[in-house]
């Protein structure tokens, strides 16, 4: 059979097939033909391929291209200086009077070119790059006003171009209430649902619809408004939901038909039960969990008994968690959480691209998906959750290159 | 003025001078000579320097070289199946019986060449330099009898000679009890006073003495002898105090004038007063905080009030702390034990060189210092805290070059 490439002598994490578990073989090949993966699998059960290159893999592992599916890469400046005044004992007041918290990032957001905003994410999109991330979410939200935000989505979709890496990307305009609409929530709603979502769907620049539903950001109301601007222009939804509070988010982003709710330390049973029932993928962020020194856990043994599909990313934002490694997230999931190591993997592969509504496109080693791999340097799956600043990555492949 | 290399348009951090503080030089140069540093401070003060080559730094900012003053680098296997079985809800018998727990790295360490031990360190070493590291100690303890032992302390002092970067050896003999020893620590001590301490010093393979003096691990009587026998042969000490109880280790290293004592999470005043009144640096190892899930902090206000100075070091090592980013674990300095970012970056140059014996030779830019650069692209120090998983070294400089 003829195929483009073929990588022989590797180790497959396939993470096809049954919903749990890593499909590992041990003896795999994989072919690939115009970028989609024709045969993952055993060698001693592959057609004979007739290939223009032979990567011999050596041994090492290949496990599908990993998958960051909740991010906030784009954005101006950073929050370094707030970060180091908390530390030095600074009030709330006093950093809010040093310019610090949203707004800050806001304003600095506001204040980029679109070609500011690329080359200000490039490094943070690299970092995750050299990780093997092969395919990346990011939203919209700190512009707050339909020019800026679609700046950012903008910029979302160039750094796609400027990188051979798969950029989905998010509407978040219900991210935060800006200054010139303080004291009217409803009336940025309306502005949001009326004017950004159209502009936004009218300009193709998002693939998904999302909002901040918390007691400091928007109501479950001004919520299900938003969720019904974006059916109307049939963008699927998902929500920043249950981090801080129980505000009932979850619940209604499922029966939103959400392709995800994020975040969940606060998710109750009725949540979960919603969500199992509707598909959607619940998005655990570790990383913002550490950074502001979370207790509360999501319900994690509740999540696995009720069988809804569990995914993990690296939140990547200057405020509240400024990570861009994907294994670091898997180790922090791992020890914070309790995920398991199978479950790690899943939460950067299978879980991910579902949670993106890409389930047919990537996240598994599936004759027919997308040839995205990452190709390791390791002995066994669980070196990529254990360790921590190791990064074992020997190649990467995105789209069968 | 005569000088091999000055680098100039640079901000400094020296961390020189007073006691707190970053000592920042906004528009600094630094010269260096012979692999010295022969001026570190503002460019209009500086002599007129007349250099063989000049580097342009276009207003990066240039801290000491990064100092990881603890770590278990050189060892054989890693543990991350034991990892995985305890995400699994393993109990500590059946890892065990899987052969986990620090017996496992025995037997592959003492199963390991000097090459093999070598070859297997080096992608650790090379993600810690690829930071900014420019000097590191090193650890035996995994050997546990003579041969080992020795060829642990081989391997990490030829890791200096593969690699462009200080090693400072550390014979940990009394790491762990060996099972040939089982039931008769106090024979083993017997081994590690009268024949391995010798050993070691005739063959000039140990720059200090470690011991672990814990409830699973050495009396503070066994301590003791441990500490008089380095005495004997002119080696500093150090000692892995207070991690798990408080068996007044730190007051015993501080009484045999330590260099450091290092976790320190059940550390009490009286410990804290000797520390201090012997100038014992206080080593805190966040990794292994974070990785164990240890929930009992450090008492850090009390050893600021105290005047203890304070390093942090990754601890490096497969069982507790597979951590090979002193940025991360500046990170976690900050966030877990809320070290502030003068702190932090104190911890990793300065103090981590008082932790070795090495205030004179390194850790602060100073004139007379070795010349050991990290030179990052950042616009505040307080990046290098307040970022996961990004690495925004430019160029690093050891011993001169
Ligand atoms: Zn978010
Ligand atoms: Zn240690």
């Amino acid at each position: 059979m003829q195929c483009d490439r073929i990588w022989t002598n590797a180790r497959l994490v396939t993470m096809a097939g049954a919903r749990d578990g890593l499909g590992i073989v041990d003896q795999g090949v994989l072919a690939a033909t115009a970028g989609r993966i024709i045969y993952a699998g055993l060698a001693a059960e592959a057609p004979a391929f007739d290939a223009i290159e032979t990567i011999d893999c050596a041994g090492r592992w290949i496990t599908p291209g990993l998958i960051d599916c909740h991010t906030h890469l784009v954005h101006g400046g950073d929050r370094a200086h707030e970060f180091e005044l908390r530390l030095n004992g600074a009030s709330y007041e006093e950093i809010a009077r040093a310019g610090g918290g949203i707004v800050s990032t806001m304003k600095a957001t506001r204040g980029a070119s679109e070609e500011q905003l690329v080359a200000s994410a490039l490094p943070r999109l690299d970092a995750l790059i050299a990780e093997g991330v092969t395919t990346i979410e990011i939203k919209s939200g700190y512009g707050l006003a339909l020019d800026a935000e679609l700046r950012m989505l903008r910029a979302a979709r160039a750094l796609g171009t400027h990188r051979p890496v798969g950029v989905v990307t998010t509407f978040l305009g219900a991210h935060a209430l800006p200054p010139e609409y303080a004291g009217d929530a409803d009336g940025y709603i309306d502005s949001v649902c009326n004017e950004m979502i159209p502009a936004v769907a009218d300009a193709g620049l998002a693939d998904a619809v999302d909002a901040f539903c918390e007691g400091i950001g928007f109501s479950a109301a001004q919520t299900g408004r938003i969720f019904d601007a974006a059916a109307a222009r049939g963008l699927p939804v998902k929500l920043h939901a249950e981090q801080l509070s129980n505000l009932h988010g979850a619940a209604l982003a499922a029966r939103h038909g959400a392709l995800s709710a994020d975040h969940l330390e606060y998710l109750d049973d009725d949540g979960i039960a919603a969500m199992a029932k509707a598909g959607t993928v619940a998005t655990l962020l570790p990383g913002a969990f550490y950074f502001v020194r979370e207790t509360k856990l999501p319900p994690i043994d509740a999540l696995r008994a009720a069988g809804v599909s569990i995914a993990i990313a690296t939140d990547c934002n200057p405020g509240t968690s400024p990570l861009t490694s994907l294994l670091l997230t898997m180790n922090m999931a791992a020890t914070l959480f309790r995920l398991t190591v199978d479950e790690c993997l899943a939460g950067v592969t299978r879980n991910a691209a579902r949670a993106l509504g890409l389930q047919d496109e990537t996240g598994t080693l599936d004759a027919g998906k997308s040839c995205d791999l990452a190709i390791w340097d390791i002995e066994r799956p669980a070196e990529l959750v254990y360790r921590m600043g190791l990064n074992p990555l020997h190649a990467r492949v995105w789209r069968g290159k």
